[in-house]
């Protein structure tokens, strides 16, 4: 279980599958984001039929609502949502830090307050594997201290530092919790619901293992960066690595630097996932530079604001030349939107704003981004994945905004 | 074609088969609206997985955007919506007769303001049937002078009068229409399209068959009804007729004594259609008393405000009630939202405030009213009606609402 396989190589891009207590997942690919155990506005049915693998949920969007004990007493996030397959859950990390003015950090954890009814509450590195433990992904994330995108040096390091010392607690608190479900001692999970009322007290719970991945930070400093894998590494083994603190708002060359520094230093036996990143170029530039796994919700937001991706460049579904066209939104899509819908009436949709139309485009560009994973998978594994990826980018570039 | 096969009744109550051309419909039957050429968030397949048989699309809606010929050029609105099943467009006459203060009555036509640009419009029964053929819809309906509910004699038995004249001027202008698609004249549909750059001219169009059906007007006023119904009829023959102008604030025994005063003067050998019915309980009651479709937006429009009908009575799927319920929402039901999701689940996307929540209980309401009319089709054949549907209502009106 938790096994990384890997499968070709070509440069520094990679192909392999990965195993996980809900199925397999085969990389590279896109995992889309389901904050609060949705993904916004499908059905798990739908999001199947992307081909996604594997979606993500929050702890911090989830321990507010509707609470992990909600979530453990309903079998789970599998339970809960449906989704069958698997699952990883973010620490929260990105959260509670991106909460300025609102939270408080201490070497013991983070108290911020919750921007739902403004109530006091903590999360430290022991909490979130808690949480994280009673929500039941697959994959559980390390509480990281995450830093502003153009943090200084002395921020930037001071933040990786504590991911350091906070991930010597999380890996502690996660080892303990799996000793526990190992050892099948009774009503041992009765402590974990600090007094939620709806919880019932599962004999095992979760029904299947959880592993938990470190997050590397370092800001956009080198050296950090490499002290921050060095340390990680140290604390290991890991069956995964996730990047953090990227893709929020240095420049792409800056983020590409950093994946090329830590490619040679990083396991080539666990699968890295680089995390928020991204739209579809990010994902091409991403998986050359031996990136596995990728989460973003740039499909579902841009899908929402009725903007579709297309082999071509972006696409303005509300524009008025999608008029009455009877094309398919994206001729070369298999979507269940492009093979079903005509243009004219997803613009028409938008124009009378029926949520139809924010599911449809939503729908198509997760699956434009999962499809982006199995074409590079399959050029990786024969070997054409450098001349595909660059003609796809000089496509997608000199596309046509409409 | 248009035929109206029926099947059993018992009591008022009838079992029937309506032909049309894009495919039959098995009375008694609830019929979804799709005002927007979408029933509100749902797609066709969502739609016709409920088990509805046919949609209903609205004049002055579908008019005002995307406008009819658009939609002409995109197939009407089979090709425009991708349903493939029977429909039905409303001729506008309700939405017109609603814009208090922003319409102009002549005997020529209603001349009113655009509710989405301010534009001066003009409906005349002549224009409200050229559009209707434009959609394509298999069902055209009449263009009505619709009274308010509480309208005094006077004012209804002018609304009435006048829609018998437009009936005249419908009839016309349909049996115009439908010459002209059977005669192949070449080019005819350009004189339809009044400068509308979109359109091209169809060689013949609708694809297939339209039938038009007069409407019922008359207020709550015995004396009005019976003339509306006798002046329809002296017009007809006609394939079908709807009943208008109920449902609009009057109480419920009055509505059920106006379709107790038509049903020994309505013919039975078409199908009789009860326009703007209504919540569970109001098909009972109007099947019992001969009629045989049903329209109505309370199905969607409940659904967005989370609430949901069960056999047992309304439930309030906001409710703190269902957090962490693992039960579904009605167990009885066969339809995507109860057959998958808990009702934790389903809470959870209203508390989030995820569309998801929106679109899964309009698809349970729809199958509730679509089951219902199943059912009572059903009890119609096998002579138990009354004893099922006398239950049914009991059951209902018991249950508690949560």
């Amino acid at each position: 279980m938790f096994e990384f396989c890997l499968e070709a190589t070509q440069g520094f891009a990679r192909a392999g599958t990965l195993t996980l207590p809900h199925g397999p997942v085969r990389t590279p690919a896109f995992m889309p984001v389901g904050t609060h155990a949705v993904v916004r506005g499908l059905s798990a049915g739908e999001v199947r039929r992307t081909g996604a693998q594997i979606i993500l949920g929050n702890t911090y969007h989830l321990h507010l609502r509707p609470g992990e004990a909600v979530v453990q007493a309903m079998g789970g996030l599998n339970g809960f949502t449906t989704w069958s397959g698997p699952m990883l859950t973010d620490s929260g990390g990105f959260q509670v830090f991106s909460l300025e003015g609102l939270r408080r950090i201490e070497e013991h954890g983070v108290e911020f307050q919750s921007h739902i009814d403004g109530t006091l509450r903590m999360l430290t590195p022991e909490r979130v594997m808690e949480i994280q433990w009673q929500l039941g992904a697959d994959v559980a994330m390390a509480f990281d201290h995450v830093v502003p995108g153009q943090a200084s040096f002395e921020v930037a390091s001071e933040g990786m530092e504590r991911t350091l010392r906070w991930l010597d607690r999380c890996k502690a608190k996660h080892e303990e919790l799996v000793g526990k479900r190992g050892g099948g001692e009774a009503g041992r999970l009765r402590d974990l619901n600090h007094g939620e009322t709806t919880t019932s007290a599962l004999p095992s719970f979760p029904a299947s293992p959880q592993t938990m991945w470190p997050i590397i930070q370092g800001g956009v400093h080198e050296q950090l960066r490499l002290r921050s894998l060095k340390g990680t590494l140290e604390r290991g083994p890991w069956t995964g690595v996730a990047i953090g603190g990227l893709s929020v708002g240095e420049p792409k060359p800056v983020l590409h630097h950093v994946l090329e520094l830590l490619h040679p230093a990083l396991p080539v036996g666990i699968p890295r996932y680089l995390m928020g990143v991204g739209f579809p170029p990010d994902l091409l530039e991403g998986i050359a530079r031996g990136i596995d796994l990728f989460d973003c919700v740039a499909a579902t937001r841009n899908g929402r604001h009725g903007t579709a991706w297309l082999q071509t460049g972006r696409l303005n579904v509300k524009g008025a030349a999608l008029k009455g066209s009877v094309e398919p939104l994206d001729p070369a899509c298999d979507c269940e939107t492009c093979t079903t819908y005509p243009r004219g009436y997803l613009r028409h949709l938008f124009v009378v704003e029926d949520i139809l139309a924010l599911r449809l485009i939503s729908i198509h560009n997760i699956r434009f981004l999962v499809r982006l994973g199995e074409q590079a998978r399959a050029h990786i594994l024969d070997g054409t994945f450098d001349r595909w990826s660059r003609e796809w980018l000089g496509r997608y570039y000199a596309g046509r905004n409409i």
